[in-house]
């Protein structure tokens, strides 16, 4: 059960879903913040920056996130599930681009503390072909997901266990997009 | 020198105003976000919700967002900046609410990890008179100040040493709101 009475079931509303039906008001801004970042116009494919959230939410080991998040990676990606395994498991090893690999280790410094961002993490970017865009992007991607994760667990809210949920949320954030959310 | 070259002058537009320039589009719901949790109608005062994100901020170390938001609660708050101080120091002997002092406890748990968040927190906060919505947006602005913090600082904007940008800063929020930020 959540900390706070929601008003909606939720065993069906689970994660940010619920808390968003309860808060329609910051939900607005939360769900364009996301569209923009995950699936606005961008030089990084969605699939990219689905993986990018769902590796920090790992990282923060928010399970309604990561889950949702590596489905929507999963479902915009060639090789899947298995794709985003291998990245969350080990990024260095993982057949990603050295610029993704770059940036994921951006991504993590930010999940631990801005001011863990180096010169040098940044230059290693720059290096692989890393735009200023796709830089700042990466780095609010990173920071946006330490607030989600945060207001899910922060509320005490369910995570489904069994992928069918999650997969379902994938086809409808991939159709229509987190606006519509 | 921030990060990634942000075409205008950073010792002018300092911490979140040159990200915010340099990429417009997230800066719109990151603007719409901040109004509707720290300026929109609400049975907090706007005061103890900036207090709010000064002490996140303070907690996180980021220079920036916790002097600005200091500034903030201290322009809409009767003690101002010594209150501001005082919270900051302890909470626990700071001369405000009982249910203020809860809710600062909530967001100090938040600024950890959500999962700190106890159903003990939130019944003392309740116990103290705090509503479903006042705990909701209390958890939101710790977890949103965990982002702006590492926006901030992921990508190393300048923060002024002395107040009078802060101040300056604040008297244009308190009359314009953060939309025309």
């Amino acid at each position: 059960m959540a900390h706070i009475e929601l008003g909606v079931d939720e065993t069906r509303y689970t994660g940010i879903t619920g808390i968003m039906m309860f808060r329609q008001e910051t939900a607005k801004p939360l769900n364009e913040l996301a569209e923009v970042l995950l699936r606005g116009p961008h030089s990084l494919p969605a699939g990219e920056r689905e993986l990018i959230a769902a590796y920090v939410s790992g990282l923060n080991e928010c399970n309604f996130c990561r889950n949702s998040h590596s489905a929507f990676a999963a479902a915009q990606l060639d090789d899947g599930m298995s794709l985003v395994d291998q990245v969350r498991a080990d990024v260095d090893s993982a057949p990603v681009s050295a610029k993704l690999k770059a940036l994921l280790h951006i991504a993590a410094a930010v999940q631990q503390d801005g001011r863990k961002v180096t010169a040098d993490l940044v230059a290693a970017a720059r290096q692989e072909g890393a735009t200023d865009v796709e830089i700042h992007d990466v780095v609010l991607i990173a920071a946006a997901f330490c607030m989600f994760n945060r207001y899910v667990d922060g509320l005490g809210t369910l995570a489904p266990d069994s992928p069918e949920p999650y997969a379902e949320s994938a086809r409808r954030i991939v159709e229509f997009g987190y606006r519509l959310a």
